[in-house]
């Protein structure tokens, strides 16, 4: 099964493993990278899959997050993608919030995106088939991230309630069909027809009762975020849930920012929240 | 007294107050930079200094020791010091074991280091200082350190038994005298005469009795480490402790290489350990 990936790294971590790894995707297309923590023990075990935000690779969650502790002793593994295929040949942008860097965790129906840019099929098919062969996995998973991968991982558990158990957000870009980071990638990937989208929007696919099977969603949200206001609004997120009946529990924090600082006070809660709900 | 430091960013981060700062050291002539987190509540708090290995920045350990959860939880500051001094007409070398981002937390004595490179003075004399005043520290501080911050915690900690209430360390260099990276630097920094080398190795210092006073001191070790045999060697600390009687606990521990990933798993025992101390 190990032919699956590729070891690019290993660590050891909160007597636990870490794996730095590649492995071909068909949906991208491209050899697609993701860290691997294994808590100790026999196994198989839960896990749950982190989505990152705009700019970010594999490195960004599993160096800065502090997560593996709380990890291990759940008895959890974590799952790491990258946000994006990468390398020449596949299309870019000079911006940093768009192309490479900047998948968005949809699938693309616009040149010059189409054959490459396919992260929701990437992480909801050949990402899961290869860690579940690869690694002593469960197939039982829950998924969350931070900014552009917040509203990966609300999308996604919406959109495919049957792969994911809960899933959580740390300041997810609540709308993208209403803000700038989201317009403008979803007209690149997606094209100028806005009803596509509609789709891929967390707020909009809340309100339409989407995420009324799931249970409770928690989301944490800095009131220092410098993105707060002009890109992630929460506001339309409570409002949905409100419309709806989902059970979001949506905590507003004093004082935290956009970094990973913010994330790493908060993640043994989304942790310890996520292996309640696995292990159920 | 804020006017001694220069804040270049600020987070908060497990409810407490992260600062990258730099300010004017009279030790090096230089701006040097540092990051300092002041954990909740109203102080004064007892404080650590943490001093990183080669190439780091103060950033290193500032974003990857997931330390401040510990920290906030015991009620103590972390300052992380910069490795060396900086910038244009700063003395360098090309190789990433000398120069800057290697400093060894010594006083050099030969040019071209001279003017700047006085990281013994100025840990011990420009960095207190300054944090004492800027922030709501109390005068009452330990040291610890990775790798060749681990020589530095180690020595400063035995040569200032006045400064630092206990020492702890993660895959020190335990005697720079005897290992291809200290022998370089102390070359380049102290010149050829071996007997100037004598007071800067923990080893030495250790064996000479120079630890007794401290009580006891906690070393971690990964067996998994590339550095073990040829550079860091703590079997040489562990005759050292034997001949003098010291209280060192050092514990190697099976698979941990030398990356952040191990000093993550096991720094909230360290800061405990400190923590203990600093509040007996």
């Amino acid at each position: 099964m190990q032919a699956l990936i590729e070891t690019r790294a290993a660590h050891r971590v909160h007597g636990g493993q870490l794996t730095y790894a590649q492995h071909q995707s068909a949906a991208t297309g491209t050899a697609m990278r993701f860290s691997a923590f294994i808590p100790p023990g026999e196994g198989p075990f839960p896990y749950l899959i982190w989505l990152s935000g705009l700019t970010c690779t594999e490195d960004n969650f599993t160096t800065k997050a502090g997560a593996y502790g709380a990890a291990a002793k759940h008895g959890v593994a974590i799952i790491a993608p990258d946000t994006s295929p990468r390398g020449e040949g596949v299309a870019d942008d000079p911006a940093y919030d768009l192309g490479q860097g900047a998948g968005f965790y949809i699938n693309a129906t616009q040149t010059p995106w189409t054959p490459h840019f396919q992260m929701e099929r990437y992480i909801t098919v050949d990402l899961i088939h290869t860690v579940e062969h690869a690694f002593p996995l469960k197939a039982r998973a829950s998924i969350f991230g931070h900014s552009m991968g917040g509203h990966g991982a609300l999308t996604l558990a919406m959109k495919y309630p049957e792969r994911f158990v809960s899933v959580s957000a740390f300041a997810p870009i609540a709308s993208p069909t209403r803000c700038p980071w989201g317009e403008k990638a979803f007209t690149a990937y997606l094209g100028e027809d806005r009803t596509s989208w509609r789709a891929h929007d967390a707020a909009l696919l809340m309100q339409a009762g989407r995420a009324n099977a799931l249970g409770e969603i928690l989301v944490d949200q800095g009131l220092g975020d410098q993105f707060l206001e002009g890109q992630l609004k929460p506001e339309l997120l409570e409002a949905a849930a409100k419309a709806s009946g989902a059970k979001l529990n949506l905590r507003r924090h004093e004082g935290y920012d956009h970094s990973y600082f913010f994330m790493a006070s908060f993640i043994e809660e989304h942790i310890a929240f996520h292996a309640a709900r696995l292990s159920a």
